[in-house]
């Protein structure tokens, strides 16, 4: 199967944020994130890359203002 | 395998940019799409949509000014 663990990444450190991820949808600055089981996370952040082998996504957490 | 195929999405039209993608990497507007292979390809474009079960990646392109 090919979903994917989804990671924050701030100042450099990167942190698990959710895992089985099968789908991502992006609404300016808030990407979406769901399970095959229905379960949904909403962050604010910009995927910043997509390492499809290592079924990984980084996302850059953008500060709120 | 769980390479991807990448589409452009441009005025609600999707057209295929790249197949077998391995990697994508984000830096502001354009995105560098690698295959194992070592192709390479850059587009000025942001993620919008990642569908891991559909092995498929869809960029908004970005127009230029």
């Amino acid at each position: 199967m090919c979903q994917a663990r989804v990671y924050g990444q701030r100042e450099g450190h990167e942190q698990l944020i959710m895992e089985d991820v099968a789908l991502i949808e992006v609404d300016g600055d808030v990407c979406t994130m769901a399970t095959l089981f229905g379960e949904e996370k909403r962050v604010k952040g910009r995927i910043v890359r997509i390492d499809l082998l290592k079924h990984r996504v980084v996302l850059e957490e953008v500060q709120d203002v």
